[in-house]
């Protein structure tokens, strides 16, 4: 059964700080094999890749099939069925449209010294998206790691993807497809991030690598990040949801679930101020959990890392709560979300009233699906376009604005012992002018 | 002397590739030691503190006299000399003034379906600095760490310093006290950092930390996150010049030597299309050499990891070159830096044209001196208000809109096996409204 706690026992800081730091992944030491993966993968390039997808993944290759041709796309393509391949499409756009408000602008000013002033955004060169085999291959998951890079301007996306034993999921590269993906290469592992970040005679680099895998995928971007650029490493996924007892159990039941399908390590829980409503809710999980196809995993995700947790009041118990969990998901099934979302500080995405189950986040709301776990939404924000940006600074001065602002960094430059930094603005403040001529 | 390179040559594009991957770092392998004293911060708390300032900055604290007083600060203030404490004024209004527009705006919309969508932006909670103690105490550094976590809204700021032997740079602390710093803790090293992490007795844990460090600062940076953010780890400075004959060579060696002078490790690096120009460059850097104070770290780097880089003509051969190099310092002086600068991708700062020495930046131009290094202007920027806020998206759906978006969400939900996904929408599609009446 899921733990129960009320905020009104003696016993329920300790208890929380202890359901806080609770473990929920077994970390797996996967550091040494990667290690000698992506050395490997260095220095033999393709033929290394070749040799791992052969002892991995059961398929034979040669540096001419490595690559998914456009001919097997458009298969791919076709076999998806029409609704799945219609529902695509509307998500994609959705998407699109959210993603397209985060493209930033630049800033170009002279301020009162007539310093030239700004920070201009570009595109990211290329990138890297890694997305997972078998059982785990979530076209979802293309559509929103693609997409913002797509919206933010990378001009080369390469894919790449295992197919055990020669098999791939034809919606997988129906969302390429849509995404413009059409360099895509049929290999995984911690091999197929060391190519991306190192390149072979095949792939070439990229500069930043994303997407969601296993532990030796994880550990792999780990382990090139410095020489590419990395997203974060997602944990096992989380739901908060605070509900009131005007909430149908049935549909908050299957909400907490909808998270403790994914994974065993996945963690949901509820916070409401009513206890029959509680007692309803888990009911009603045992109910749902009969006949949910992933039963097995999310019976195991809800009884092992579950909770409830039954506070006075919600809105004015339940945001301390919820900045201290700063949870993945949070769902506020309540009359009035605003005033309880208004006191959060951290969440990665916020699902507003009792129509708003967290699932319609995963698929089509817009909204990026990639967000913060294991309590990093007190410090770092889901994917987005600026994800695939960066920013550079510029600042132009004339002999009148340095004349003006120029003194102060001479001060400081040799305050601090740099005297090379105060004769670069002090030889400009002198006089003289370019050329040499005095 | 500088390596000297010209791209018309038949080997260059191999050479250049060489100065590309070329390790200016000793990598000191000091994880070991770094988790140990993590470890034994965590458990043993301030007397683990105590202990290392003891060992490591010959300085006998108590729990009671970890923290720095509001009177020593005071103190330390009035020492800092009047003509550095204005230029302090003056930097710190200017860096304030240019984040400020990095503030970013809420967005709260609803689109053509009725689903209301939108991200906010929240300041992270509480942010630890690092900042070194002995000569490479920098108050400059100081302010450009704290000052964007400032403007960002932060509301904790803890800022730790070590003091070795009791000493502290007052300068250093009338920045802080500028930033508005009031908590201030007298320790350094790993330790610190582990401090900052986890918290202890009297140091309160701190949601992401930032600010430059040593090897072990570094490693430690790199060992708590995840408990915490932390910015990224900056590698040894660089600046690239791209200049024309038209230049003062006296000004632009001055520009490379204030690079070189910061560390052996720096590079500096002089693109031109003159040969006659780069051969005045090279004769005025020894020439400064002979009487610069830090003269023997200049030149180490200038001599060691400098270089200069001939090609036929800047505009058409500069930018390539740039975008490999992805410089953290990039100075335009050209009679036109704009067309120069639109053709260049990477770099994490510009400074444009004659009048701008990079050092200006360092200072009092406004934009951040925290900046990539080791080709990673390639996929990140340099520190910036958004480094201190993060981004929470949010949905609103009613019956109406969820009806609309719904059924795509169930059909890839099912098209994924994650049916307690779809059963999450489906169930608020069928009509059963709240509370389980019909």
């Amino acid at each position: 059964m899921p733990l129960r706690l009320d905020a009104t026992d003696a016993g329920f800081a300790a208890a929380f700080e202890a359901l806080l730091h609770a473990k929920r992944e077994v970390s797996e030491d996967v550091q040494a094999t990667v290690a000698g993966v992506i050395d490997d993968v260095r220095r033999r390039g393709d033929e290394a890749l070749i040799d791992y997808t052969r002892r991995w993944d059961r398929l034979e290759l040669t540096p001419g099939t490595l690559r998914v041709t456009e001919a097997e796309i458009d298969a791919a393509v076709e076999r998806a069925p029409a609704d799945q391949r219609a529902a695509l499409d509307m998500a994609a756009e959705r998407i699109e449209a959210f993603h397209r408000r985060q493209v930033p602008e630049t800033t170009d000013y002279r301020d009162a010294q007539g310093v030239r002033l700004g920070a201009r955004w570009t595109a990211v060169g290329s990138v890297g998206l890694y997305v997972p085999g078998g059982t785990a291959a979530y076209p979802s998951s293309v559509l929103m790691n693609a997409l913002p890079a797509r919206v933010a301007g990378v001009e080369r996306i390469v894919m790449v993807v295992p197919t055990p034993d020669g098999t791939v999921n034809p919606l997988v590269l129906a969302a390429a497809r849509r995404c413009g993906i059409t360099e895509m290469y049929r290999v995984g592992g911690a091999q197929a991030v060391a190519a991306l970040a190192y390149g072979t005679a095949t792939i070439r680099p990229v500069d930043k690598i994303v997407g969601p895998g296993n532990a030796f995928v994880a550990a792999a971007k780990r382990h090139v990040y410095g020489t590419v650029g990395i997203d974060s490493i997602a944990g096992p996924s989380e739901i908060l949801v605070v509900a009131d007892r005007e909430n149908d159990p049935v549909w908050i039941a299957a909400d907490l679930l909808s998270q403790a399908e994914h994974d065993t390590s996945a963690q949901s829980i509820l916070i409401t101020d009513d206890a029959g409503f509680a007692d309803r809710v888990a009911k009603a999980c045992e109910d749902h959990l009969v006949s949910l196809p992933r039963a097995a995993i999310a019976g195991e995700s809800w009884h092992t890392h579950g909770a409830i947790i039954l506070v006075r009041d919600l809105l004015a118990d339940a945001p301390a709560l919820v900045d201290r969990l700063a949870p993945e998901h949070l769902e506020l099934a309540v009359a009035d979300p605003d005033a309880l979302a208004a006191r959060v500080r951290n969440a990665g995405a916020i699902f507003l009233g009792r129509h708003t189950p967290e699932a319609i986040g995963d698929y089509v709301a817009g909204p990026n699906h990639v967000l913060p776990t294991a309590r990093s939404a007190r410090f770092s924000s889901g994917l987005n376009v600026l994800d695939f940006m960066k920013r550079t600074t510029f600042v132009g001065c004339d002999a009148a604005s340095l004349a003006a602002i120029g003194p102060a960094a001479v001060t400081l430059a040799r305050a601090e012992g740099l005297d090379a930094h105060a004769l670069s603005v002090s030889l400009r403040l002198s006089g003289r002018l370019p050329g040499g001529r005095a």
